[in-house]
């Protein structure tokens, strides 16, 4: 549906979790990215080349991603110029923002002159059931977190990874942009109906009896004041058999608000669990993933071990250790020694 | 921005929770009802006129609610071909309904034709904010439930209508198609995308000033698999001072899912309670309100009676008994005797 190779945008973005959905692109699917788009004042880099966007187009990018997030997703007069240059050289735009490129009329109309696409990967599937909670075959598995931003998608991916590799069928069920991009395919949790949000995830995990996995990318927090309807919406609708949690040990407020602390890690996790037992009686946890990036090695081994004894589970980060001792444990709970650091 | 006087429609239904939203006008606006619609088949009444499309016109009728739920809210042929009739006899339309009248071409072929309006009351207003969670002024109370349909808009309208016969300023926040047509105006928080559900309900109840009560209507059930994501956001958005339970003692199963049973009461208010600390960390319980209207006035009594012992809550039936005993809590709780029934 959209068409590689990619340019991504930046822009003029100075946070770097604002621009997660084209670092995810630059990570998972680097093969199809040709270079990055930013202004002169945006300090960010995904160490690719650096093009205009008609650079990009000689270059062979097919479509410029607006891999850029922003609260409530607005689309600003400089964005939409953007998006016309981008047309105006040749690609595709593709947009994960709330508000819509087709409601754009400049860019639709210039689009259409021009025979070519305006996607907006958040656009949810037309008739949503609504969720039942009824009991489905299926081993899911999904991530959690703290707060918004803090490693869900990556911990998915990885645990998608780490279970193909132990020769599981395993499937990664995307539930936001970035993830939507990087999968082909999802549903944009945040932009459907409220009523409907269980029964997308329904939707998009249904009962499969091949004894594979669906690895559930989450989304928000429990403890995110803005967005914790979306979260208790996909715990109900994921029924899963395992939740790994995930956690940002840099952050200290919740995400756009500066006033919030993070929530505990065990109280974080208890939470979750009551809600996610509502549907799934069984649920259970897995693991942590901790994004240690802002860390030394060391000490995030040292994070990763004390958060291990903390939850009394595999504590790890993803993308520095591998997610060996959370396969080991969604695989054989019994056998895993709860408070082990995955190593490389 | 509806014009009255109304005919309510109730269509085939069967179920008497399935047609709330017309017996909400006919209960809280029954002076502006001039009839009822039915088919043979509908055994239920509102105790009104019982009358045809042109019939109702006659009576003075300017539009035709369609007060019908049904659970994903669509729209059948049958429903299509009597909100026609309506059109002929020279009403108005207003639907709760999910799918909206103005996605009916032939309907919106007609009302143009005819100089008449179709209202989709579940149409969220555009431009919602994202929610803060921030603490703001004023005093507010959200009711919340076992199950969706227990009484939770009934309570908050009895409560909104104590309070002012205390002399306090007190206003009853809609968030469903029933209260919103009871009301004037509201938010349909299920048609809301669910990014923006606490947002909305932010919106909703602004910062007051004036000492008075904002009275929220809750939505769904944090035990509802379906809709628990709603009441969540519903929870966090309202930052209420005070939470009323409600319940239907006589409903054995969760609305939608018969092999679901109830959450116990206790269970449930203390998951509410916990769920509302993140916004309202000094939330309290001010009282339950069951709806006894299965059960003989002694039973009701002793019921209520059991609620408010379990809970060490005052608990009333507000239909029956008022909910005296539940505003004096709201508004001197260390004054309250705990077990106390409401009587009028």
């Amino acid at each position: 549906m959209i068409e590689a190779p990619f340019l991504l945008y930046l822009g003029h973005s100075t946070d770097p979790v604002g621009i997660k959905t084209s670092r995810g692109l630059a990570e998972f699917r680097r093969q199809d990215c040709v270079g990055e788009f930013r202004h002169d004042d945006c300090p960010l880099t995904l160490d690719l080349p650096r093009m205009s966007m008609t650079e990009g187009a000689a270059a062979g990018a097919k479509t410029l991603v607006l891999g850029i997030a922003n609260p409530g997703g607005t689309m600003d007069p400089e964005l939409i110029e953007d998006a016309s240059d981008a047309l105006r050289a040749g690609m595709h735009v593709v947009s994960g923002l709330h508000e819509r490129l087709r409601d754009v009329p400049e860019l639709v109309a210039m689009a259409s002159a021009l025979g070519l696409q305006l996607i907006d990967v958040r656009d949810p599937p037309a008739d949503l059931p609504v969720g039942t909670g009824r009991p489905r075959a299926g081993r899911r598995v999904l991530t959690v977190g703290t707060d918004c931003s803090v490693g869900k998608m990556y911990a998915a991916l990885a645990l998608t990874e780490g279970l193909r590799a132990r020769g599981e069928a395993a499937d990664f069920r995307a539930t936001g942009q970035t993830g939507i991009l990087v999968a082909g395919g999802g549903v944009p949790l945040d932009a459907v109906v409220a009523d409907f949000i269980s029964g997308a995830i329904e939707l998009l995990t249904p009962a499969r009896e091949d004894e594979g996995w669906d690895v559930i990318e989450g989304q928000g927090s429990l403890f995110h004041p803005s967005f914790a309807g979306v979260s208790t919406g996909l715990l109900h609708g994921a029924q899963a058999e395992a939740l790994v949690l995930c956690h940002d040990p840099a952050r200290l407020q919740m995400r756009g608000l500066p006033e919030r602390r993070l929530p505990g890690l065990a109280e974080c996790l208890a939470a979750n669990l009551q809600v996610a037992r509502l549907t799934s009686p069984g649920v259970r946890a897995a693991g942590a993933c901790l994004n240690t990036s802002s860390f030394a090695e060391d000490e995030a081994r040292a994070l990763c071990a004390k958060t291990a004894h903390l939850l009394g589970l595999p504590c790890t980060d993803p993308h520095r250790f591998g997610v060996e001792a959370i396969i080991d444990n969604l695989l054989c709970p019994e056998r895993s020694a709860p408070a082990t650091i995955a190593s490389r």
